[in-house]
């Protein structure tokens, strides 16, 4: 009872911490864009953390967690059913590091990430109904089922594939769907110049800088949380290595910014420190101090290399989420099969696991995505995009005591 | 000693994260003003919290909680006096969840609270002085004289009403001040056009957005730690419901909004989310998931109701406060009466209860704010109102080196 | 096992606080100074954060707690060698209150404390290379081995000094060094006008107020978990006598501004809580709540005395960080001796502390940076210094998107 009581407490911290993350992302990608879609970006954040849980209430969380099932996809039933003891009471030997209903909030936290990654990818020129209906189906079905088949003791799980607390199941999962987005959406009006990437500067760096410190912040819930239990052994490993990693991949990608185009950029010290944040994800628990660190530098490095590729490929993501999130997060669930201290974790499992959901998201993402775009249409208008979605799609200015500037 | 030390954990980051809701509160309450009334508001905040918790200390402590009493007031002296065993230690039998020393820091948090909601609903147009023997006297005498009745164990308590968290004891005897103090205030100047409501909007949707956030997630501490004890249970199933009603708040408020107004409005999106956050407070512990959804979503459709009935009645609220507060607590005050799992709670305790906080905070602060209106003034001039009020008052500006644009 | 899981909780709880408090140093500091030198700061902080845990793991930590050694320095080697069992397995028998990976990360988190101290004084004209090297030694030399004096067993804890978590040890070894810096910088173009200070106003002072607010909340951490474990007594009455200080420190700098100056000054009153906060940490576990508001309202009268002072001395501190950490780290460290509940503590020992720490932090700060100022030069020219760090050392701005004001 003490043991369970105090393994509660600290996935009730992590599932606060985790639920906090979506400050930290609302900030970075409204810093990271221009104030005139201001509004629009904060609209979808707070949709998706609010429809998330609701989803995730009424079919994510039994999806994800079916109990027995096929190993590809299950679903236990409609809405929350808590296991009750004979008299009634909440049955407390569900689990011993958890209760049911902090289960459920720890995962319903989780679930509504893998939609706030899209949102930054998108941002500054999707239409904000079609990215509702995207969010719903993404959040709701999407990520649940691919969340089964390894948390929820699916096929890759029986595999030997790997991942702690989602560098795959939550940062590839939305990272592949950015990817598909961008694709479909085309870029910003003015991204490229006569095939040139243009640069088009946040509007509010000091907001993105708090995302950023708020995001790590957020990561001490969301890979401490993924322990499961209050373990003290597990739990602190996991908060060293994480920081580590972040520190790492900050400061390397500082420095090859710096020695590549000889500027102190602060937007690319801040990617880097998510890249190792997410790059370390997937194998917080089973590495050396000294992994981390490595772990974090490659992908600090990853990032900047990342980031002019996806400008190469003519892509426009704003805030240089499939930088962070799918690259590092493929180089993370990659990394666990080197690194582990685990002898059973092994690359080529891996190397499967990335390679399943990369085709069920990039999949499952486009059917969605391309289905809307010829049915309603996913982008703003050219005026719209020009003058900004707050006028437009809700009448309102974030900052209207102020001059703008707009560009 | 272990459960104790457990519990008193889980306590201590409740009381935590309460105090960071005035974060939470400063943000919304600025973002949704004027710039030129910045850091009246800001200076508002930092005043209530820190002499809140002073006169907590003083008095307000011992007269909530004054042990044996007759019910309806007493008073166990001024000052802390911690309990000590025989050896001059600090005696932990005091309680099985907390310290002596938690439980007055948890309850002194709390008490600030009721003084920010009228700060939110004054603003732009009261008088700092004034403003700060309110709430010398509302925080130091009227919060804790009310909240001895239910939680000291009065008269309230005895009758079998119900209030977990605060839906009454703190946020309608916020808000029926609130409801006074704006009456006697009058709006500010140009809210009302030939009896028309203009909207003024607010100057900073990016902080009043993180402001909500952040008060979302207080509200894990406010009603996590409401239930006194790290009890698994109990408040894993308090986290659930409150996070389920502030996300159903939300969307139905959107929703509702949309439908009513063809408008996706963020602010009655953060203002829903507060309804449902402040709706469930009163129960968050004896509710079904279905039920905090429900009372949420209801909460959702109030505020929306409330903004409008507070126009038509020509109280001016520039934040909000008596819709989310004041209206959303007395529904959620009277929904454990409806949907409460605990047979012994029944709508007509809940009723009285609502009743004698409206009659005592009513006549309490008008009492206070009538004499101050009538011996120095309450309102401002309408030169330095034009001007704003961080100019007059401070002779400060809060974002000096922007160009405003103020109306 | 039971009691060192809690315990281990409660400290990795007081990590991820103290991490937190980056946020509210960063937010402070660009808060309190002008747009044009934001991203500036910000590098700097984030930079801070991840060199210096980078440099914690690498050699601080075994500089700090060297384990048996002369007293004066000592090192246990490089990286992290974490205690094992027979089994490999981490000891957990390391210390009851955490675990040996939780140790060095919340220790980590407060080494780079120190040189943030450092970053607000000298903001707006340092170059950022020598404040890069500056950091490096600093936080990776100089505090640990400061650190060892006491908290690693040296020669001051022999000698019955004490300082429970860090106003000397933390906060006067970054108030010394800035101090020399801003010595040896000078004061900003415009600062003093024929002898005469001139207020330079901070532009954004609602994130200013969220750091201080935030701060305030990190110290939840800072100070409780300098407990070192989560002693029930211990920790709750810690938590008591922070905020209580703060809320005095606040009140009374706010109330002596508006008695010497006629001016509701927020700044000052954010800089009071600080003051009390850095004031009480020397002795949070070992006062009285009403200690620790004398403490605190001391603390506030010497921050508006003291900000003066510094202005006669015509030094330029645009953050107050000398007023705050320096004065306030020695009034706390001194006032251990004067109201401390354990009789061992006094007056003479604590004084030794002090003069200790500033002679060592005076010469080696100097050294580094009167060597940087000849070999490179530390500070920026004067043409970059009136248009901005952030156009000269970074190409971008902060807000591009709003009309600045600069001045």
């Amino acid at each position: 009872m003490e043991l369970l009581t105090i393994n509660n407490v600290w996935m009730m911290i992590c599932t606060a911490l985790v639920f906090f993350m979506h400050t930290g992302f609302a900030f970075l990608e409204i810093g990271l864009t221009r104030q005139k879609n201001t509004l629009n970006i904060l609209f979808k954040n707070i949709l998706i953390i609010t429809i998330g849980l609701l989803l995730y209430c009424l079919v994510g969380f039994n999806l994800m967690y079916p109990g027995e099932f096929n190993g590809f996809i299950g679903f236990a039933g409609f809405g929350l059913e808590a296991p009750l003891t004979a008299e009634g009471a909440l049955d407390l030997t569900y689990n011993e590091g958890y209760t049911y209903w902090t289960d459920f909030l720890f995962q319903g936290m989780f679930a509504a990430t893998a939609a706030t990654i899209v949102s930054g990818a998108v941002a500054e020129r999707m239409k904000i109904g079609p990215f509702m209906i995207f969010t719903i189906i993404y959040v709701g079905l999407v990520y649940p089922i691919a969340g089964s088949w390894k948390w929820g003791g699916g096929f890759l799980d029986q595999l030997g594939f790997y991942d702690f607390a989602g560098s795959t199941l939550v940062h590839s999962v939305g990272g592949w769907a950015a990817v598909v987005a961008v694709f479909l959406l085309g870029p910003r009006i003015g991204k490229f110049k006569n095939g040139e990437p243009q640069a088009i500067p946040g509007h509010n760096i000091p907001l993105a800088t708090a995302g950023v410190l708020i995001l790590w912040l957020g990561w001490f819930g969301f890979n401490g949380g993924s322990v499961l239990s209050a373990n003290p052994e597990l739990t602190s490993l996991t908060l060293v290595t994480t920081c580590l990693a972040a520190a790492a991949g900050g400061v390397v990608a500082a420095l090859f910014t710096f020695i590549k185009y000889k500027n102190l950029d602060l937007t690319m010290f801040l990617n880097g420190i998510l890249g190792g944040l997410v790059g370390i994800t997937a194998g917080a628990d089973v590495m050396s101090p000294t992994s981390a660190i490595i772990i974090g530098a490659v992908a600090g490095i990853l990032i900047v290399l990342a980031v002019s590729c996806v400008d190469a490929l003519k892509l426009d993501d704003p805030v240089g989420a499939i930088a962070v999130h799918l690259i590092c997060g493929i180089w993370g669930t990659l990394a666990v099969g080197i690194f582990s201290t685990n002898p059973e974790h092994n690359f080529l499992a891996q190397l499967i696991g990335v390679a399943c959901y990369a085709v069920f998201c990039l999949v499952t993402s486009f059917i969605i995505i391309f289905t809307l775009k010829k049915v309603v249409g996913i982008r703003v208008s050219e005026k719209e995009e020009l003058e900004g979605l707050d006028a437009h799609e809700h009448g309102m200015e974030a900052y209207p005591d102020f001059r703008s500037n707009d560009h």
